[in-house]
Protein backbone atom coordinates (compact mmCIF):
# COMPACT_ATOMS: atom_id res chain seq x y z
CA UNK A 1 0.00 0.00 0.00
CA UNK A 2 0.90 3.63 -0.85
CA UNK A 3 0.95 5.65 2.27
CA UNK A 4 1.55 8.85 3.02
CA UNK A 5 1.30 11.41 5.65
CA UNK A 6 0.99 15.28 5.14
CA UNK A 7 1.25 18.38 6.84
CA UNK A 8 -0.46 21.64 7.17
CA UNK A 9 1.86 23.63 8.93
CA UNK A 10 -1.06 26.51 9.82
CA UNK A 11 -3.52 24.20 11.63
CA UNK A 12 -1.10 21.37 12.43
CA UNK A 13 -3.29 19.00 10.57
CA UNK A 14 -2.07 15.62 9.28
CA UNK A 15 -3.19 14.71 6.04
CA UNK A 16 -3.17 11.05 5.03
CA UNK A 17 -3.38 9.19 1.54
CA UNK A 18 -3.24 6.22 1.05
CA UNK A 19 -3.65 3.98 -2.11
CA UNK A 20 -3.21 0.60 -4.05
CA UNK A 21 -0.40 0.44 -6.13
CA UNK A 22 -2.34 -1.89 -8.37
CA UNK A 23 -5.24 -0.41 -9.03
CA UNK A 24 -4.35 3.23 -8.40
CA UNK A 25 -7.60 3.25 -6.60
CA UNK A 26 -6.77 5.57 -3.62
CA UNK A 27 -8.62 7.34 -0.78
CA UNK A 28 -7.52 10.63 1.03
CA UNK A 29 -8.04 11.16 4.89
CA UNK A 30 -9.13 14.76 6.38
CA UNK A 31 -7.89 17.17 3.74
CA UNK A 32 -7.43 20.86 4.41
CA UNK A 33 -8.90 23.21 2.08
CA UNK A 34 -5.63 25.21 1.67
CA UNK A 35 -3.52 22.40 0.55
CA UNK A 36 -5.95 20.79 -1.64
CA UNK A 37 -3.71 21.62 -4.99
CA UNK A 38 -0.63 19.93 -3.10
CA UNK A 39 -2.59 17.19 -2.43
CA UNK A 40 -4.31 16.51 -5.82
CA UNK A 41 -0.53 17.30 -7.78
CA UNK A 42 0.45 14.43 -5.23
CA UNK A 43 -2.59 12.13 -6.91
CA UNK A 44 -2.31 13.06 -10.18
CA UNK A 45 1.60 12.50 -10.71
CA UNK A 46 1.02 9.05 -8.95
CA UNK A 47 -1.52 8.07 -11.71
CA UNK A 48 -3.90 7.63 -8.32
CA UNK A 49 -7.52 7.70 -8.95
CA UNK A 50 -9.38 8.92 -5.71
CA UNK A 51 -12.20 6.85 -4.54
CA UNK A 52 -13.41 8.30 -1.61
CA UNK A 53 -12.43 11.70 0.86
CA UNK A 54 -13.06 10.74 4.91
CA UNK A 55 -13.38 13.45 7.30
CA UNK A 56 -13.26 12.00 10.94
CA UNK A 57 -15.18 14.33 12.16
CA UNK A 58 -16.53 18.19 11.65
CA UNK A 59 -13.12 20.04 12.08
CA UNK A 60 -13.16 23.44 14.48
CA UNK A 61 -9.63 24.37 13.72
CA UNK A 62 -9.52 23.94 9.83
CA UNK A 63 -11.90 23.99 6.96
CA UNK A 64 -12.53 20.73 5.14
CA UNK A 65 -10.69 20.39 1.72
CA UNK A 66 -13.36 17.46 0.94
CA UNK A 67 -15.76 19.25 -1.24
CA UNK A 68 -13.17 20.88 -3.39
CA UNK A 69 -11.02 17.49 -3.66
CA UNK A 70 -14.85 16.28 -4.86
CA UNK A 71 -15.23 19.13 -7.44
CA UNK A 72 -12.54 18.04 -8.48
CA UNK A 73 -12.11 14.25 -8.62
CA UNK A 74 -14.79 11.28 -8.92
CA UNK A 75 -14.34 10.94 -5.38
CA UNK A 76 -17.50 10.63 -2.41
CA UNK A 77 -16.84 12.17 0.05
CA UNK A 78 -17.77 10.57 3.66
CA UNK A 79 -18.48 12.01 7.49
CA UNK A 80 -20.38 10.72 10.43
CA UNK A 81 -24.40 10.61 9.60
CA UNK A 82 -24.66 12.25 13.17
CA UNK A 83 -22.40 15.25 12.11
CA UNK A 84 -25.39 15.84 9.81
CA UNK A 85 -23.25 17.35 6.92
CA UNK A 86 -26.09 17.32 4.13
CA UNK A 87 -23.54 18.19 1.49
CA UNK A 88 -21.51 15.13 1.93
CA UNK A 89 -22.33 11.95 -0.20
CA UNK A 90 -22.09 9.19 1.83
CA UNK A 91 -23.21 9.71 5.91
CA UNK A 92 -21.20 6.52 7.96
CA UNK A 93 -21.61 4.49 10.82
CA UNK A 94 -19.80 1.87 12.97
CA UNK A 95 -19.39 -1.13 11.06
CA UNK A 96 -19.39 0.19 7.50
CA UNK A 97 -16.70 -0.99 5.43
CA UNK A 98 -15.17 0.91 1.91
CA UNK A 99 -12.65 -0.88 -0.09
CA UNK A 100 -9.69 1.05 -2.40
CA UNK A 101 -7.92 -2.48 -4.32
CA UNK A 102 -7.32 -5.27 -1.62
CA UNK A 103 -7.33 -2.64 1.47
CA UNK A 104 -10.94 -2.06 3.74
CA UNK A 105 -11.16 1.00 5.86
CA UNK A 106 -13.40 0.04 8.36
CA UNK A 107 -15.39 2.75 10.66
CA UNK A 108 -15.43 2.93 14.05
CA UNK A 109 -17.70 5.17 15.89
CA UNK A 110 -15.61 7.03 18.45
CA UNK A 111 -17.24 9.97 19.95
CA UNK A 112 -16.40 12.18 23.09
CA UNK A 113 -14.38 14.87 21.37
CA UNK A 114 -17.42 15.64 18.87
CA UNK A 115 -20.10 13.62 19.38
CA UNK A 116 -20.33 12.83 15.71
CA UNK A 117 -16.12 11.45 15.57
CA UNK A 118 -15.43 8.20 13.49
CA UNK A 119 -12.01 6.70 13.45
CA UNK A 120 -10.78 4.35 10.29
CA UNK A 121 -8.75 1.35 10.54
CA UNK A 122 -7.07 0.33 7.40
CA UNK A 123 -6.07 -2.96 6.82
CA UNK A 124 -4.99 -5.54 4.26
CA UNK A 125 -3.05 -8.82 4.16
CA UNK A 126 0.80 -7.12 3.29
CA UNK A 127 0.35 -4.12 5.45
CA UNK A 128 0.63 -3.39 9.19
CA UNK A 129 -2.94 -1.85 10.49
CA UNK A 130 -2.88 1.36 10.38
CA UNK A 131 -5.77 3.72 12.83
CA UNK A 132 -6.72 6.89 11.64
CA UNK A 133 -7.99 8.79 14.59
CA UNK A 134 -8.90 12.02 14.05
CA UNK A 135 -9.00 14.49 17.25
CA UNK A 136 -10.13 11.31 19.25
CA UNK A 137 -6.91 9.88 20.15
CA UNK A 138 -3.38 11.81 19.99
CA UNK A 139 0.49 10.94 20.24
CA UNK A 140 0.59 11.35 23.85
CA UNK A 141 -3.21 13.19 24.28
CA UNK A 142 -6.36 13.45 23.19
CA UNK A 143 -8.82 15.89 21.68
CA UNK A 144 -10.45 18.44 23.79
CA UNK A 145 -13.93 17.50 24.99
CA UNK A 146 -15.34 20.99 25.98
CA UNK A 147 -17.73 21.97 22.90
CA UNK A 148 -19.77 20.61 19.72
CA UNK A 149 -21.10 17.76 21.78
CA UNK A 150 -17.78 16.90 23.46
CA UNK A 151 -18.10 14.80 26.86
CA UNK A 152 -14.97 12.98 28.61
CA UNK A 153 -16.62 10.20 29.72
CA UNK A 154 -17.80 9.37 26.34
CA UNK A 155 -14.14 9.87 25.24
CA UNK A 156 -13.08 7.52 27.11
CA UNK A 157 -14.97 5.03 26.47
CA UNK A 158 -14.23 5.44 22.73
CA UNK A 159 -10.42 5.31 23.71
CA UNK A 160 -10.39 2.31 25.99
CA UNK A 161 -13.54 0.14 24.66
CA UNK A 162 -12.42 0.76 21.18
CA UNK A 163 -9.29 1.95 19.62
CA UNK A 164 -6.92 0.15 22.65
CA UNK A 165 -8.72 -2.73 21.56
CA UNK A 166 -7.08 -2.46 18.79
CA UNK A 167 -3.66 -4.99 18.43
CA UNK A 168 -0.80 -3.62 20.04
CA UNK A 169 1.48 -2.75 16.97
CA UNK A 170 -1.86 -0.63 15.14
CA UNK A 171 -0.20 2.31 13.58
CA UNK A 172 -1.84 5.10 15.13
CA UNK A 173 -2.06 7.95 12.98
CA UNK A 174 -3.37 11.45 14.42
CA UNK A 175 -5.34 14.31 13.25
CA UNK A 176 -3.07 16.62 14.65
CA UNK A 177 0.18 16.86 16.34
CA UNK A 178 1.59 19.98 17.99
CA UNK A 179 5.44 18.91 18.98
CA UNK A 180 6.43 17.37 15.94
CA UNK A 181 5.46 13.61 16.77
CA UNK A 182 4.47 11.78 13.49
CA UNK A 183 3.40 8.96 14.38
CA UNK A 184 3.06 6.03 17.61
CA UNK A 185 1.15 2.87 18.03
CA UNK A 186 -1.78 1.88 20.16
CA UNK A 187 0.64 -0.17 22.64
CA UNK A 188 2.14 3.17 22.72
CA UNK A 189 -0.31 4.76 23.59
CA UNK A 190 -1.67 1.85 26.11
CA UNK A 191 1.58 2.30 27.73
CA UNK A 192 2.45 5.48 27.84
CA UNK A 193 -0.52 8.26 27.04
CA UNK A 194 -0.28 10.78 30.41
CA UNK A 195 -4.11 11.42 30.41
CA UNK A 196 -5.66 8.35 29.23
CA UNK A 197 -3.19 5.38 29.15
CA UNK A 198 -4.00 2.02 30.63
CA UNK A 199 -2.92 3.66 34.36
CA UNK A 200 -5.46 6.21 34.47
CA UNK A 201 -8.62 6.13 35.50
CA UNK A 202 -12.12 7.55 34.20
CA UNK A 203 -12.34 9.86 37.23
CA UNK A 204 -8.66 10.74 36.63
CA UNK A 205 -9.46 11.59 33.14
CA UNK A 206 -12.21 13.26 33.37
CA UNK A 207 -10.58 15.51 35.94
CA UNK A 208 -7.72 16.73 33.64
CA UNK A 209 -10.17 17.12 30.81
CA UNK A 210 -12.33 19.22 33.32
CA UNK A 211 -9.54 21.69 33.74
CA UNK A 212 -7.58 21.97 30.55
CA UNK A 213 -8.89 25.76 30.77
CA UNK A 214 -8.32 25.67 26.78
CA UNK A 215 -8.95 29.21 24.55
CA UNK A 216 -11.19 28.27 21.58
CA UNK A 217 -9.55 27.60 18.33
CA UNK A 218 -9.09 30.93 16.61
CA UNK A 219 -10.63 29.20 13.74
CA UNK A 220 -14.11 27.76 14.93
CA UNK A 221 -16.20 30.64 13.99
CA UNK A 222 -15.38 30.49 10.32
CA UNK A 223 -14.44 26.44 9.87
CA UNK A 224 -17.44 24.12 11.76
CA UNK A 225 -20.29 26.12 9.64
CA UNK A 226 -17.92 26.17 6.53
CA UNK A 227 -17.57 22.29 7.30
CA UNK A 228 -20.51 21.75 7.65
CA UNK A 229 -21.02 22.67 4.15
CA UNK A 230 -18.47 20.64 3.11
CA UNK A 231 -16.00 23.54 2.93
CA UNK A 232 -17.27 24.96 -0.28
CA UNK A 233 -18.56 27.96 1.25
CA UNK A 234 -17.00 30.07 3.78
CA UNK B 1 12.60 -1.49 13.78
CA UNK B 2 11.47 1.58 15.30
CA UNK B 3 11.07 4.37 13.48
CA UNK B 4 10.16 7.62 14.22
CA UNK B 5 10.02 10.81 12.23
CA UNK B 6 10.20 13.88 14.36
CA UNK B 7 9.43 17.76 13.02
CA UNK B 8 10.91 21.34 13.62
CA UNK B 9 7.71 23.63 13.30
CA UNK B 10 10.40 26.60 13.47
CA UNK B 11 13.29 25.24 11.02
CA UNK B 12 11.24 22.77 9.07
CA UNK B 13 13.76 20.04 10.07
CA UNK B 14 13.26 16.54 10.31
CA UNK B 15 14.77 14.40 12.97
CA UNK B 16 14.59 10.72 12.64
CA UNK B 17 14.85 8.20 15.01
CA UNK B 18 15.88 4.92 14.71
CA UNK B 19 15.70 1.82 17.26
CA UNK B 20 16.38 -1.96 17.69
CA UNK B 21 13.39 -2.87 20.05
CA UNK B 22 15.34 -5.84 21.04
CA UNK B 23 18.88 -4.67 22.48
CA UNK B 24 17.49 -1.03 22.71
CA UNK B 25 19.88 0.80 20.49
CA UNK B 26 18.86 3.35 18.88
CA UNK B 27 20.42 6.08 16.79
CA UNK B 28 18.94 9.38 15.70
CA UNK B 29 20.03 11.66 13.16
CA UNK B 30 19.56 15.97 12.59
CA UNK B 31 18.49 16.34 15.72
CA UNK B 32 17.38 20.21 16.46
CA UNK B 33 19.03 21.69 19.51
CA UNK B 34 15.63 23.41 20.90
CA UNK B 35 13.93 19.89 20.48
CA UNK B 36 16.73 17.71 22.65
CA UNK B 37 14.05 17.66 25.48
CA UNK B 38 11.62 16.59 23.39
CA UNK B 39 13.26 14.03 21.85
CA UNK B 40 15.38 12.91 25.02
CA UNK B 41 11.62 11.93 26.61
CA UNK B 42 10.75 10.14 23.71
CA UNK B 43 13.93 8.15 24.28
CA UNK B 44 14.21 7.59 27.84
CA UNK B 45 10.04 6.67 27.98
CA UNK B 46 11.04 3.88 25.19
CA UNK B 47 13.87 2.87 27.61
CA UNK B 48 16.34 2.93 24.43
CA UNK B 49 19.61 3.36 24.78
CA UNK B 50 21.05 6.29 22.25
CA UNK B 51 24.45 4.86 20.57
CA UNK B 52 25.21 7.41 17.92
CA UNK B 53 24.20 10.47 16.84
CA UNK B 54 24.45 11.77 13.00
CA UNK B 55 24.88 14.67 11.44
CA UNK B 56 24.15 14.62 7.89
CA UNK B 57 26.25 18.08 7.33
CA UNK B 58 26.89 21.49 9.04
CA UNK B 59 23.26 23.06 8.98
CA UNK B 60 22.86 26.61 8.05
CA UNK B 61 19.28 27.11 9.50
CA UNK B 62 19.12 25.29 12.62
CA UNK B 63 21.81 24.46 15.66
CA UNK B 64 22.22 21.11 15.99
CA UNK B 65 20.95 18.94 19.29
CA UNK B 66 23.93 17.04 18.82
CA UNK B 67 26.43 18.29 21.94
CA UNK B 68 23.46 18.61 24.39
CA UNK B 69 21.57 15.49 23.99
CA UNK B 70 25.87 13.81 24.08
CA UNK B 71 25.97 15.24 26.87
CA UNK B 72 23.08 13.89 28.24
CA UNK B 73 23.34 9.94 27.21
CA UNK B 74 26.00 7.52 26.54
CA UNK B 75 25.77 8.76 22.83
CA UNK B 76 28.84 9.73 20.22
CA UNK B 77 28.33 12.24 17.70
CA UNK B 78 29.50 11.51 13.91
CA UNK B 79 29.89 14.03 11.11
CA UNK B 80 31.31 13.78 8.26
CA UNK B 81 35.22 14.38 8.24
CA UNK B 82 34.83 17.09 5.72
CA UNK B 83 33.09 19.11 7.92
CA UNK B 84 36.07 19.37 10.13
CA UNK B 85 33.89 19.53 13.43
CA UNK B 86 36.70 19.23 15.82
CA UNK B 87 34.30 18.85 19.13
CA UNK B 88 32.39 15.79 17.12
CA UNK B 89 33.21 12.16 18.43
CA UNK B 90 33.46 10.25 15.18
CA UNK B 91 34.48 12.13 12.11
CA UNK B 92 33.06 9.80 8.97
CA UNK B 93 33.49 8.94 5.76
CA UNK B 94 32.24 7.51 2.98
CA UNK B 95 32.17 3.39 3.06
CA UNK B 96 31.89 3.48 7.30
CA UNK B 97 28.90 1.40 8.77
CA UNK B 98 27.60 1.94 12.06
CA UNK B 99 25.96 -0.30 13.98
CA UNK B 100 22.53 -0.38 16.62
CA UNK B 101 21.11 -3.86 17.39
CA UNK B 102 21.15 -5.93 13.65
CA UNK B 103 20.83 -3.17 11.80
CA UNK B 104 23.44 -0.99 9.71
CA UNK B 105 23.92 2.23 8.50
CA UNK B 106 26.06 2.96 5.89
CA UNK B 107 27.94 5.94 5.28
CA UNK B 108 27.60 8.08 1.55
CA UNK B 109 29.06 10.93 0.46
CA UNK B 110 27.33 13.25 -1.43
CA UNK B 111 28.71 16.65 -1.65
CA UNK B 112 27.09 19.68 -3.44
CA UNK B 113 24.57 21.04 -0.90
CA UNK B 114 27.67 21.47 1.43
CA UNK B 115 30.90 19.79 0.77
CA UNK B 116 30.19 17.79 3.82
CA UNK B 117 27.47 16.49 2.90
CA UNK B 118 26.89 12.55 3.80
CA UNK B 119 23.77 10.58 3.09
CA UNK B 120 23.10 7.48 5.80
CA UNK B 121 21.27 4.53 4.30
CA UNK B 122 19.90 2.76 6.99
CA UNK B 123 19.45 -1.42 6.21
CA UNK B 124 18.29 -4.95 7.92
CA UNK B 125 16.99 -8.18 7.36
CA UNK B 126 13.48 -6.91 8.01
CA UNK B 127 12.89 -3.74 6.97
CA UNK B 128 12.70 -1.20 4.00
CA UNK B 129 15.78 0.24 3.52
CA UNK B 130 15.63 4.06 4.58
CA UNK B 131 17.71 6.66 3.22
CA UNK B 132 18.37 9.83 5.16
CA UNK B 133 19.56 12.12 2.84
CA UNK B 134 19.92 15.45 4.83
CA UNK B 135 19.75 18.48 2.02
CA UNK B 136 21.34 16.43 -0.57
CA UNK B 137 17.86 15.16 -2.05
CA UNK B 138 14.69 16.89 -1.01
CA UNK B 139 10.80 15.52 -2.20
CA UNK B 140 10.84 17.17 -5.44
CA UNK B 141 13.29 19.19 -4.52
CA UNK B 142 17.27 19.42 -3.26
CA UNK B 143 19.68 21.58 -1.31
CA UNK B 144 20.51 24.74 -2.50
CA UNK B 145 24.07 24.97 -3.82
CA UNK B 146 25.06 28.59 -3.64
CA UNK B 147 27.75 28.73 -0.26
CA UNK B 148 29.01 26.49 2.16
CA UNK B 149 31.05 24.83 -0.33
CA UNK B 150 28.03 24.03 -2.65
CA UNK B 151 28.49 23.08 -6.23
CA UNK B 152 25.43 22.09 -8.75
CA UNK B 153 27.95 20.05 -10.85
CA UNK B 154 29.10 17.75 -7.65
CA UNK B 155 25.36 17.99 -6.10
CA UNK B 156 24.01 16.33 -9.56
CA UNK B 157 26.57 13.82 -9.34
CA UNK B 158 25.75 12.77 -5.77
CA UNK B 159 22.19 12.26 -6.56
CA UNK B 160 22.39 10.12 -9.57
CA UNK B 161 25.42 7.86 -9.35
CA UNK B 162 25.29 7.65 -6.26
CA UNK B 163 21.28 7.94 -4.40
CA UNK B 164 19.96 7.10 -7.39
CA UNK B 165 21.74 3.69 -7.65
CA UNK B 166 20.14 2.72 -4.32
CA UNK B 167 16.71 0.77 -5.06
CA UNK B 168 13.47 2.05 -6.16
CA UNK B 169 11.65 1.26 -2.84
CA UNK B 170 14.16 2.70 -0.61
CA UNK B 171 12.12 4.86 1.50
CA UNK B 172 13.64 8.90 1.43
CA UNK B 173 13.58 10.56 4.70
CA UNK B 174 14.73 14.16 3.87
CA UNK B 175 16.14 16.83 6.22
CA UNK B 176 13.30 19.34 5.39
CA UNK B 177 10.26 19.92 3.50
CA UNK B 178 8.50 22.83 3.30
CA UNK B 179 4.92 22.11 1.77
CA UNK B 180 4.05 19.10 4.37
CA UNK B 181 5.27 16.55 2.38
CA UNK B 182 6.97 13.85 5.04
CA UNK B 183 8.46 11.16 2.90
CA UNK B 184 9.17 9.88 -0.60
CA UNK B 185 10.87 7.11 -2.11
CA UNK B 186 14.04 6.70 -4.54
CA UNK B 187 12.15 5.82 -7.54
CA UNK B 188 9.46 8.44 -7.13
CA UNK B 189 12.19 10.76 -6.55
CA UNK B 190 13.81 9.54 -10.06
CA UNK B 191 10.61 10.00 -12.06
CA UNK B 192 9.32 12.69 -10.35
CA UNK B 193 12.05 15.31 -9.20
CA UNK B 194 11.36 17.79 -11.17
CA UNK B 195 15.30 19.17 -10.95
CA UNK B 196 17.08 16.05 -11.09
CA UNK B 197 14.59 13.30 -11.97
CA UNK B 198 15.78 11.05 -14.56
CA UNK B 199 14.22 13.71 -17.10
CA UNK B 200 16.55 16.39 -16.64
CA UNK B 201 20.33 16.73 -17.84
CA UNK B 202 23.57 18.00 -15.77
CA UNK B 203 23.06 21.22 -17.86
CA UNK B 204 19.73 22.15 -17.38
CA UNK B 205 20.13 21.26 -13.68
CA UNK B 206 23.14 23.36 -13.16
CA UNK B 207 20.51 26.34 -14.89
CA UNK B 208 17.89 25.74 -12.29
CA UNK B 209 20.69 26.06 -9.28
CA UNK B 210 21.96 28.99 -11.03
CA UNK B 211 18.64 30.91 -11.09
CA UNK B 212 16.99 30.56 -7.90
CA UNK B 213 17.61 33.52 -6.27
CA UNK B 214 17.70 32.96 -2.56
CA UNK B 215 17.82 34.52 0.49
CA UNK B 216 20.32 33.63 3.04
CA UNK B 217 19.04 31.30 5.53
CA UNK B 218 17.66 33.36 8.52
CA UNK B 219 19.86 31.71 11.12
CA UNK B 220 22.98 31.04 9.02
CA UNK B 221 24.76 33.49 10.84
CA UNK B 222 24.28 32.00 14.10
CA UNK B 223 23.62 28.46 12.89
CA UNK B 224 27.04 27.71 10.59
CA UNK B 225 29.35 28.52 13.92
CA UNK B 226 27.74 27.35 16.35
CA UNK B 227 27.60 23.91 14.89
CA UNK B 228 30.72 23.34 13.92
CA UNK B 229 30.94 23.84 18.07
CA UNK B 230 28.36 20.95 18.18
CA UNK B 231 25.65 23.22 19.28
CA UNK B 232 27.08 23.57 22.49
CA UNK B 233 28.20 27.45 22.09
CA UNK B 234 25.29 29.63 20.62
Amino acid sequence: MYFRQLFDHQSFTYTYLCADVGSKEAIIIDPVLEKVERDLALISELGFQLKYIFDTHVHADHVTGAGHLRSQTKAKSVVSQIAQVECVDIAAQEGDVFHFGPYGLKVISTPGHTDGCLSYVVSGDDINTYAFTGDTLLIRGCGRTDFQGGNSAQLFTSIRDKLFQLPDDTILCPGHDYRGHTRSSIGEEKRLNPRVGMHQSLETFQDIMANLNLADPKMMDVAVPANLGCGLKH
